[in-house]
């Protein structure tokens, strides 16, 4: 069993009504502090171990998103990750800070 | 300026219609091992530095999230993570390992 999150969001430029809507009801309920609301599609895709990156990737551009208007960002989730992973990240954390 | 993710998905067992048809829909499009699909919504907040957590969790009870049928899960991400919390999130994944 393998789990791939699926990010869709609107391009930058994008009108995204409902975010807008959402920032001004948040001012009208006290919190004038929120600048900008963006809101998107989250999914999470339950599949077997025969599906892979590539494929998630062809959903995303042929059902999932509309890439005209929106990016998508895919991760994959084992269910337990591993000392591996953790590494991986902390590895990937410290190179984007050129250290 | 801070920024807050909101995820917020069905609770288990609530059923979920898009999700649903979007697993019948990769189905026809011949991604037949895919098992389960849920969608949920991605909301990104900028706010100034004096939105707490905690006045995000307010936010999510009353407004963001329907606290009924709805889960949510916030993070907050600084624009460029630091070396600390590279390694907040390396001992995260360790200590859930049990190592």
């Amino acid at each position: 069993m393998r789990r791939y999150e699926v990010y869709v969001t609107g391009k930058p430029g994008i009108f995204d009504p409902a975010g807008k809507t959402t920032a001004g009801a948040l001012d009208n309920l006290g919190y004038s502090g929120v600048e900008r609301v963006r809101i998107g599609k989250f999914l999470q895709l339950e599949c077997d171990d025969a599906i892979s990156l590539e494929q998630v990737t062809e959903m995303c551009e042929k059902l999932l998103a509309n890439p005209i208007i929106e990016d998508y960002r895919i991760e994959c989730t084992p269910e337990n990750p591993s000392r591996a992973d953790a590494q991986a990240v902390f590895r990937g954390v410290l190179e984007n800070n050129g250290e």
